[in-house]
Parts: C-alpha cells; sequence; structure tokens
C-alpha cells in the first residue's frame, strides 16, 4: 500500500531541513515517500508527480523549496489534494523570498505554508498527521500523546 | 450534526476578508460555523474554543487576525485539529505583521497559513474543503468540478 | 510568420500592466501574441505553452503575474528561449512577493527580471527588442531612434 | 513574600537572552522569579500563569519569546498586570517576526516592547524596575545611581 | 496636584493619533497633560522636559513620534521614569521606521513601546494606567471593569 | 573577432560572484571578455564602455554590482544592447539593496535582472547563452545538451 | 555669478518633490539652478553636467530621483563636490528602493543622503545652505534665524 | 586652533567602523577630533557637545551610532553646523534600524547620511572634507589627488 504522505523537495540541498518532516512522521508512526521533484529542473517530473499523486495514493503532500520557490504552489495547481510549503531558509534573503513566493497564492490554488527551516518541516509533519488522524483514530491518539509528552518535557524554570 | 468547519476571527473587521471562506465552502457544499473568538479581548473564549473545538465536532479550525494574530496558533496549541491561518491585512503594515505572526511557528504547533487577505481566505476554504474531501467522494469530486470551472473560466487572451 | 515575442500573463487583471509591453513593441514595430497562461489555475497550459513555445516560433518570451509569481519561472524551466519577468504589483505587498518570487530563481533556470509594475513592463519590451535586434539592422536603427527621441524629450528644467 | 518580577520565557533556548533582566535586577536588589510558560506547548500552563499573576503577588511580569512570539501578547490578555515583551532574535529572520508579533497588538491589549535580543532583555529589566520603583523610593534612588554610574563609565574618547 | 501622566508628542500633527491615548485615560478617570515637545525642533525643551518630568509630578511619560522618532528615547535618556513609545504612522514607510527609531535602544535606557498608529496610543494609555494602578485600588477596579467591558462587547458571531 | 559578451563588474571583490557566469559561458563554448569597470571610482570608464559596447562587437553585456548598485542601470543607459545585471551579495543587507538598485530601473531603459549572488551569475551567463543563441543553432544545442544534462543530474530520492 | 546650488532631478515628476529644497533656498536667500538630468535618458548630459559642475561655479549639488535612483551617485562619481541625494517616493517600494540606491555608496564616492520625499528635499535645502553658511557669516545668521523661527513656531500644546 | 572635524559615537564599540572615517581624514590631512558623545547614557554631554560644537571650532560634525541611533539627529537639533550620520551595522537588523533611525528626519532638521558600516563611515570622511574644501584650494587639490589614485588602482581585469 502506498505512503500517504509524499515529501517532495526541490534539490538534495533542501533534505537536512525537510528530514525534520520525516522525522516527526516517523514518531508518529505516518509512512512517507522522500522525493526530489525540481520545479525549475525537472519541470516534467513535476509536470507527473503533481497530476498523478492522487492517483499513487497520497492524501497529503509536503513540499519544500527555497528561493524563488515554486514548486508547492506549482504541485498544488496540479492536484486536489492538501499540499503543505515549507520555505527553506536561503542564503542571501534568509528564506523571506522562499516564504512569501510559497505563501502568497492567488485565489484558487492554495498551500498551507509552514515557518521557514527546521521547524517548519517538523511542523508540516504535523500537520500533515493531523490532516490524516481524521479519519485515523490510533493516530489520533498517538497524536494526542505526542503533544501531551511535549507539554511534559517543558521543564517549570530556565537551567542555567 | 456539527458543521466540519469552524470559521473564527479576532474581531468583527476581519470579517470582509473571512466571509471569502465562507463563500468558497458555500459553493462546496461544505457546512461551517463562524464564530467571533479574539484572542486577546476573549481569552477565555478562546480556552474553551480551542480545548473544545474536537468535542463540538469540528475537523478543521480557519483562524484569521491582523497585526499581531495569536488566533491561529493559540488554538493551535489548544487542539490537535488541523488549524489554517489567514493574515489579515493590517493597517500600517499591510499584513507583513500579520502574516509573520501566524506563520512563523515553532517546532511542535503548526498553522497551515495562506496569503495575506481575500485571497487567503478564499484559499483556506479550499484547502479546508481539500481535508475534508480524503474521507469523503462526493466532495472530491465537487472540488475538482470546482477546479475544473475555474479553469474553464480562463481566457486565452487578454480584453482590452 | 508567428511573432517574435510572446506575451504571457497570469490573469487578465495582470493586462492594465502588461499591456505597456505591448505599447513599446507596436512603437518599435516587433509583432507579439499577448496571451494568458495561469501557472497556477491552468498548468496544462503552461506546460503546453512553456515546452512548444520555441517551436511556435517565439524568440523571446515576457511573461508578468503577481504575488506568488510562478509563471515566469515555470515557463524559462520548460524552454531554452530567454524568459524575461515582469512583476505585477499586488495589493498587500506592492509587488515585493511578485519581485521575490520571479527574481531568486536557482542556478540553472534564468529569467531576466525588470522592476514592479508598468515600467517594468515597458522595459521588458524594451529589452525584449535589443534582444531581437541582434539580428536585425532595421530593428536596431529603430530602437536607437526610439533611445535618441526619448532623450530629445528630456526637458532642460522643470516646470512649474 | 512573592517576588514582584515575574520573567517568564517561551523555552529554554530564550534563557541566554532572558538572563539579561535577571541580571540587571539583581544590581537593583528587585526579586524575580523565572518561569518556563510556552505558549504553544503549554498552553494551560499559560492560561493559569496569566489568570493568577495578580494573585501570586507579581507586579510587572516580563515575556520574552522569538519567532511567531505570543506569549507577551497573551499574558496581557490575561492579566491586568503591565506586561514588558522582549522579542528573541529568531534564526531565519533576526528577530522581526519575533518584534511583529508582540509589538503590534491590537487596541485594549497592551505589551511594552522592549529591542531584540539581550539589550532588550536588560532594558526590559531597568523598565520593570522603573515601574516598581514609582512606590519605592529607596529603589528609585538605587535606579538613579545606576543610571549615574552608566553615565560615568562612558570614557571621553574612544581607545584604539 | 499635578496630573501623574504626561503625554508629549513631536509636532501638531502626531495630535490626531496621541488623542487615543488621552481618550482611554479619561476613560479610567487619569489625569494627563499633553504637550507638544519636539526633539528637533526644541531640543532645550526637550531638556528641560526631559530633566524636569519627575520633580513636575509625573510618574509616567507617553511620547509619541514619526519617521526618524528620537522623543520616547530621549526622554527616556533624561529621566528615572518609565516612558512608554508610539510609533506614529508616518507616510514613506507606513511607520516602520518610527518603530525601528523607539524600539531598538541599546541596553540601559529603555522605552516600552506599543504599537503603530492609533492601536499603539490607545494602548500606552491602558499599559501607563496599569502601572499607576499598582498603587491605586480603586483604578485597578476601574481598569478591570474597562477589561471587562471590553470582553463583553465581542459578539459570538459576525455580522453581514 | 571579439567576444560576443562582455562580463563587468564594479570590483575585484565581485569577481568571486562574477566568476559563475565566466564559467558557465565556458562550458556552454561561448566567448567572453571580463573587466573591471566601476561606475564610482572609473567614471569615464563606465562612459567609454557603455557607448563603445556595441562598437567593440559585444552582443550581450553581464554587469555585476553590489550596494548602490548603478553599474548595470548605467551601462543599459549609454548602449542599445542587452544588459543582464547581477546583484551582488552585500555585506550589511544580503544584497537586497544590490537588487533594487539594479531591478527598478526607469520606464526606458531596461536591465534584466538575476538572481542575488552565485547563482545570479551563473543564471546571467545562462541567459546570455540563451540570447545569443537565437542566431546560433549550434549554441542552442550546446544550450539543450545541457539543460537536458542538468535535468539529468537531479536524483530521485534525497540521499542522507 | 553662478548660482552656489545646483537643483538637480531625474524627471519633470521629481520636481513637486525637489521644489521643497528651491523653497527653503529660497527663504534663505541662497541662489540656485534647477535642472532635469536623467542618468538613464541622458547620460550625456549627467556626464556634462558631473564633469563640468564645479567648473560652473557650483559649490554644493542637490539630486533626487527615484526606484533605481542613479543620479546622485554618479554625479558624485564625476565631482569633488558635496552631494546631497534626496530618495524620491517610489510608487511600488514607497521609496525604500530610490533610499537604498541612494545611500548605499561603496567607499570611495559618499553622498549625503536625506529623508524619503519632501521633507528630505527640504533638509536637501537646508543641509546646503549650512555647507555654504561655513564661508559666509550673514548666511550663518538667516540659517540661525530660521532655526530660531521654526523653533518659536512650535506650540506648547496640541490643538484639538 | 581647533581641529575642523568632530568625529562623534555612541560607544567605544562604534570605533571600528568611525575609525574609517579618521583613517581617511588622515590620508587628506584634515584634523579632527574623535569623541564618545553616547544620545542615551550621557544627555548632558550631548546636550553640551551640540550646543558648544560651533564655539568650538568644529565646523563639520560625523557622528556614528547603531540601533535606535539618534546621536547625528539630536546633534543637528543643537547645531547649525552640518552634520553627516553613519550607520552603524546592528546585531539583529544588520544596521537597517540604524540607518532609518539617522536618515528619516522631519523638515527643519538634517542629517547628511552615508551607507550603513566602514564604507559610509570612510565615505562622511571624504564628504567632511569636500565640504572644508569649498573654502580651502589645497584640501581641494588633495582631494582631487585622493580620488584620482583611486581611480587609477582600478585594475583593468579581475584577477583569478
Amino acid at each position: 500500500m502506498a505512503a500517504p504522505v509524499a515529501i517532495v523537495m526541490g534539490s538534495q540541498s533542501d533534505w537536512p531541513t525537510m528530514q525534520c518532516a520525516a522525522k516527526v512522521l516517523d514518531e508518529l508512526g505516518v509512512a512517507y515517500d522522500a522525493r526530489i521533484v525540481s520545479a525549475h529542473r525537472t519541470p516534467d517530473r513535476l509536470h507527473a508527480f503533481g497530476k498523478g499523486a492522487a492517483e499513487e495514493g497520497f492524501k497529503v503532500v509536503i513540499a519544500g523549496a527555497g528561493g524563488a520557490a515554486h514548486l508547492p504552489g506549482m504541485i498544488a495547481a496540479l492536484t486536489h489534494l492538501p499540499v503543505l510549503g515549507v520555505p527553506v531558509q536561503s542564503k542571501a534573503l534568509s528564506g523571506l523570498d522562499s516564504l512569501l513566493s510559497i505563501v502568497q497564492m492567488p485565489a484558487g490554488v492554495p498551500t498551507g505554508t509552514l515557518a521557514i527551516g527546521e521547524a517548519g518541516a517538523t511542523n508540516a509533519g504535523l500537520l500533515a498527521a493531523s490532516i490524516l488522524a481524521l479519519g485515523d483514530d490510533a493516530l489520533t491518539q498517538r497524536l494526542q500523546d505526542h503533544r501531551a509528552a511535549q507539554t511534559d518535557k517543558v521543564a517549570e524554570r530556565p537551567q542555567a
């Protein structure tokens, strides 16, 4: 059976960021398939991926890219599945370009955008899980446990 | 039966923006409940809403706010449901403050953020529908029809 | 014979900006074909246009879009022709999002980006003409005449 | 007797910044209680802290957080005590997101915001002391001495 | 007896903004004295005001200015009283310049900064009142009543 | 015979960026001439270069500069050849100043602007090649091969 | 005898801004010569003006331009006279592009930059006068009188 | 006899930047007096310095500061001498706060602002020299020689 989550990224260099999504999905027991799909260097692969994502059995697509980051929005244009976008931190503009390129989509084609960088990738994994959990009570429970554990780990006072 | 989508906003003044989410949900035949929940002026209402959202029967929460926009992130902290954030365009900074306040969440608590303003509200509605459609084939069909109609409406050439 | 310049734009609402490119090409006697190609609402049309642009006989593509403006970069990914990008002024962020979405392309796929708004559209027309003029002495002459006329129109002193 | 100042922060990682507030309060002989209260990971602790801050005996709350920094504003929503906000420098956007998330509060719920990072934390301590000094002549004197010592330490000329 | 709050502003043109501070102080029954003190056009008046503010009997100073807004920080340099800064919305940069000029004070001299524009002025009044309320139980009660009334005025649902 | 591409830069310190343009032109077998022309320190050299560029036999000018980057725009003012601008990453503002100084040209004098830094320089080389390829079928073929090789190098999956 | 101040601007559309410089110079009895010199449309005029400015008898040059504003810096490259730059407010980016294009000059060629828009133009006139006043006691007196009158016009209290 | 140029800075930490002004003035044979004057920590010293600068014999004041940089503007408010401002690069916001705090002065009190950081300090020295050169032919000659040497040092081609 296909993994419910696709994690796609524009290049190998995005993986250190995007593996944070993979890590949290692993923790939550959600399967995923991680691929490189470059909007600019492999536009045919992008077109094929977006068109076929639903048929491949994916339920949610997490897409990360940096700079003029077109990958999340272009996938969203090609599929009716929910697409979550992760702005990868760019060199010159620290990901502000990535963020605006992903989040400022015109009416009609949405990308649910997370924070710039690793926090955003982790949160994309969590948001994907919360979406899948709507139809999966066991996952809902694991998500709630994960949230509770996260709360428990917050110390009362700062340590010097 | 409860509506699957909650549309919450920080104040009455956000409604002209947020009703774009309502409008597209109406078009797609998705029920919603629109409420005012101010993170800052009604923090108890916020707490109660976030804590009880899942139990009320909501599946997805769309939250819109402007300026130091804490509503989407605080609801996300209180529920395991997917939360979509709409940055309402603010007066002085045109919604850049709203956007950063909503999207830059720390790892652990995600908000799927849409574009600033009306386009973002429309897209929050569409993204909510695409999430609900994962468990609703009829909605999937309506979503695909909506997308197809949107494509058909794009003229070949600009009109003077 | 095909027009050497394609002027494409993401929506009808970009035409008031993009017609400045058309206007200056008219003045220079350069034929163009103006089309609406929405990266997000008509991704198949985008794919077909980009793939076929060279074969259609176009020499230069001028592409304008606003917000998360993916049109110029996606066309550049699909053709080896020179692509010039015009950031259309957006509502909330005044075109800063459009500019960064167009100009910050990764190494490998260039878009030659012009200024935000009407000045950028005019200049895209002029730059397209200067590219075509490399193989067209008569156009070179018209371009130089246009430039000279532009210089002559600058008054010596400001008028009250 | 309770400490008059609460120093709260969103996570342990904020302590290197926030301890600058603690340090200057130590110098001025003002007691404080430093706690971790995460708006997003411990929303119940936030709610309880904000609701009970006045009853616990606090007079002023200093709250520091980074990124989508909701802690200061949410505490301000829950208490009538003066709340001072410190924007912690964030990784991608250098604290601009933290600053806007804290300072751009809507009318009705104020946070007195200080500079991004360590200077802001030090100044939050000083501002808290100046507030407490309104009802404490000895503290007023210590504050004036501190200010005078600060002035005296400024050399006449730069040293190579 | 002197008013406990000084509302100072850089020019007459700041009054439409700063009167929001006056208005909320009126509502809370807190006396104030509104003056024009231009850091740049009346530097001697600034120096005298800052030096004498405590002796005049003021407890809190609210200072508003726009552009290169030096008034709040310079008053803070001249008095040990708490100083609250209001960034007035400027013409070209919408108050971003005002905000950074007021909030980014170096360690040693704090200004508690509020939001850009009218919301910030209202909140400066509220924060001043919360500071004065630390030594005034009746004002504490009025502040709590004001807060409660504000909460009560938030409707449950948006009105079309 | 003259090289068809001029690579000019404002100072020696721009070379580490601009040599990316040289490198890709080398790969594509396009000759170039790399020169230092400082708009500010050698304005006569600038004037002479711009005026004589066409006569020297150049077809395309690639110009890179940082900060208040006037070189690309001033060359564009002096020649009818296509001018491509590369914003070199600056120290304080990371190239945002370079970008705006190059791209925001008024109607009448275009510069086709690429991304900030090395990616932009590489892309300036590619865009220059695509312009020259309009009149050179062999170069068109090499450009298509280069693009195909670039596509082939994109792995299917990220490597740990 | 030549006027000591040149007021130059990139186009007629800059005059509503730049006439503020003229107005204050009129008030101070300083002669000026106002001209249009477009860096981009009249580069030869720019070159001639910059080279000949000292010989024409000018002592100070005030230069205003908007967008990619190269005029002040290019004049500064061509003359050893002090050059003052006025960033004219631009349409899309409100003069932030103009400001950065003028102020971020590399070491070696300075432009003394004033505020964006009319305030900056007025201040360019005042700064030019203060420079000329170093060798003109009567002008120093008029400048001091102007400053004193400006101080006197500041009311004590805001008018409703 | 007094030095004609005052170089003042807000703190010792500004000296590594401001000594670039000193260095170029040394090269040009212009005497200067370098002092620390903190607008915020030594407001009386600021007041005395500004009021007495002309009487001390200074002709031009160069003032550098970072963050909420009030020093240049406040000196300009206190003297009729020309004041040149250097925005020192700040930690969080890279000097954008310093720049806006210095350059965005209201009409009536000018500061001629240079670039952020060391380039700006060097250029403040050069601009001060060009101002003094208006009444000093020997200095004019040295300035022209300095400019010529600077031009001569620009190599024709970049070195690998």
